[in-house]
């Protein structure tokens, strides 16, 4: 035997046990399921892609924190690398969009639920390898397509338990009109975009780095800081209709009146009435979004005290990259990892969901039981009863029965050498703990009257 | 807009669009509820190990197909990698049971549906990315679990609708006992593995071309090479249980004979007789199967004209590289890629599956009609419907119909200008073409009633 190894996964990444993968089953069901009603399409997209496909999509950040793969064989030593992991499942998106063209429908409605992977730092809740579940739409400027984007994903987290979630929506024309008012520079995104996190006095002291004077820097960030959670001057808070109202009047006075972006928001606004979003869409004009290549409406999800749940946008000019020709394009990617975060921190998660994963353990006591067993584990899946047969036991039944309490099975079928005489099975009842001999014969159908009472 | 790139999936890998998606997700719910039924839990693990983990478990070959991913930041110039894309499911399997030793049963058995990447030279179902669909049970000797991995695996492919395929069945221990009753080196396997390929001649060249005298390389290569395919001296094909009995009394002749390997082959092929494998085991000497790891039984899928559509076998050392003690296991790989594409060569695939990606498009003309195509969409997905609302309709119906039948739709609801003014929709039946003017009240039930009739 070679010398014990490491068995730890890499660095930021995780093993996913029964248990866990039955967590994310769950979600990724109504998920899928959701997505399909709302007449999106399943697409998937290789791990890797060449490398110059992905760099220079993400900002230099995101350059640098992508996973590189080494030149094979005996370009192994140049040390160069031409494939790079995935970053996001946006960019795969215009890519094949752009490849697949005159097999896709004009208007392509796709989801993509697969990892990505981001050679970030690791911390709590951050991994290297994490799922995203992206829906886009590509083909079509309709704010219809935004309204049932953030309909299904509304419909998602309602399914999946989540009540107190709000909808944040901007749009880039309506952050570059308020930069405009203001005399700000670009990069003043890159600051507003932690007032979350710093507030606004940290967002402040950032611009002032940046070279904005304090002059400047004090009345853009406070147009946003005051009401920045919708929290008016006396300290209640506002409905997301006289929140919007609010900020579109705002907004239209600082510039923005008459506007492609300002129109575009209302038209979202007054779609989404009729869907599962309705009451919770809150125009926030100092939601940012990091990624560069959004041009229309952004949005994002949020959860009062955990933050981000997904978000997405418009990017009308990214399939144009790949293609030569622009194509209009919206969409949204859900956290996954977040989600299941959250939801197991707030046991959101079903108790059949996570125990219970085998119905029936057969055991049997010598070889001569062996086939006695084999068969009627047989019998029960036919039946479609999910069964276990266990292969060692000893003369007593303890390691079974402790093996059947583990798997969170509900029977046990035991040949012993008294039922192998007696042409019979022992069936246990492993919640009553009951136990009685059947004749050989009747011992599925007597299972399958416990399993499933009447 | 920047240059156009390159629209290509990295090579040796593919973009897998809706209709392919729809494919392999029933081929994987079909692999998942079986595994499930026969006691098999879910498991998962990352795409990237530290390289340490895979290197040296595949042999020379094995390494060198190895994706190396380079370190990131100040070490990306060192040209140098610290961790690597998966290789297989079996090598992380043995870390995770190492690694989780304390959370998991003593008897473990997992499924793991997860792709895996290797620089192979891409050919004609060949690709460097592909799917991989391993069961594995961990911590039993037991002939029990070679005979429920067979019989899980059988009635997989039964279920997806072959009917001509057998298992071919050897032992480890039964190779070496041929080898060392014909005098050989243990490098013969590796000219034997290809006896399919290259046939008899080709072996014994082979063997010659390694040093072997060719009068110990003839009786050695025709003590396979003559009933290969179970074809007995009359030209006929031998049943299962005929081909068995032949070969069990040949390896016994030959130094088998009281061997525990020779025991271990008679008991899964008695308890096989209980499952679904059933009348399809064939005792096989010459298969070899290249993977170092095997320690016991070896089996593998063959569809005559098709190959190999998967491989397993009992590797009762692996697991104790990583945790520092043996644990016995045997597991089976199922291989996706090869199974879709002889699905899809014979047509195996149901017709639902392949088409009909929505039940209903929702059309309108004109601003005015979006809200109310966004309320009766949402009122049919809340009957479970498939949804879709075609954004962009122009005076004309002609790109919604041709957009509806792309996605398989079976009825159009329409709300044109008329429809608007009498508070009407327009329900089309675009299998029978018929259109009807129903109240807008009635549209979500009418629409049903055509879905599902009666």
């Amino acid at each position: 035997m070679a010398d014990k190894q490491s068995t730890k996964p890499a660095r930021g990444t995780r093993d996913f046990l029964p248990d866990d993968i039955r967590r994310r089953e769950h979600v990724i069901g109504v998920v899928r399921e959701v997505y399909q009603r709302y007449g999106f399409e399943p697409l998937e997209t290789p791990a890797f892609e060449n490398i110059e496909t992905l760099m220079g999509k993400y900002g230099e950040e995101g350059n640098q924190l992508i996973f590189k793969i080494l030149k094979r064989g005996e370009h192994e030593r140049s040390g160069e690398a031409d494939l790079a992991l995935r970053y996001d499942l946006t960019v795969p998106l215009a890519r094949v969009v752009a490849e697949h063209q005159t097999q896709l429908p004009t208007l392509f409605k796709r989801y993509q639920i697969q990892p990505v992977w981001r050679a970030d730092r690791p911390a709590r809740g951050r991994f290297r390898e994490f799922y995203q579940c992206d829906i886009d739409a590509t083909g079509s400027t309709s704010p219809i397509v935004e309204a049932e984007i953030l309909g299904a994903v509304s419909e998602i987290l309602t399914t999946l338990g989540f009540a107190d979630f709000v909808i944040r929506l901007n749009h880039r024309g309506l952050l570059a009109a308020v930069l405009a008012a203001f005399g700000m520079p670009g990069d003043a995104l890159v600051a507003l975009d932690k007032l979350d996190k710093i507030g606004v006095d940290g967002v402040i002291a950032d611009l002032v780095a940046r070279g904005v004077p304090q002059d400047r820097a004090d009345p853009f960030v406070h147009f946003f800081g005051s009401e920045i959670s919708g929290v008016d001057a006396a300290g209640g808070i506002l409905s997301a209709s006289e929140n919007n109202e609010f900020w579109l009047q705002r907004l239209a006075a600082v510039g923005a009146a008459g506007s492609d972006a300002l129109r575009n928001i209302e038209q979202v606004l007054a779609l989404t009435q009729v869907t599962e979003a309705r009451g919770l869409v809150r125009v926030d004009p100092s939601l940012a979004r990091g990624l560069s290549y959004y041009t229309g409406a952004i949005m994002e999800i949020a959860v009062d005290g955990i933050g981000s749940l997904g978000g997405g946008g418009r990017y009308d000019n990214l399939v144009g990259m790949f293609l030569g020709r622009d194509v209009p394009a919206c969409g949204f990617s859900l956290g996954l990892e977040r989600i299941i975060v959250v939801m197991s921190e707030r046991g959101m998660f079903p108790e059949s969901v996570v125990k219970n994963a085998v119905d029936i353990v057969v055991t049997f006591l010598g070889e001569g039981s062996r086939v006695e067993a084999l068969k009627l584990a047989g019998e029960l899946r036919q039946a479609r009863w999910r069964v276990d047969v266990f292969p060692d036991a000893g003369r007593k039944f303890d390691k079974p029965l402790k093996y059947a309490a583990a798997r969170g099975a509900r029977v046990m079928a035991i040949f012993g050498e008294n039922e192998a005489e007696r042409g019979e099975a022992s069936i246990r009842n492993l919640e009553t703990r009951e136990q009685v001999s059947v004749p050989r014969a009747d011992a599925a159908s007597y299972v399958a009257s416990l399993l499933n009472p009447q």
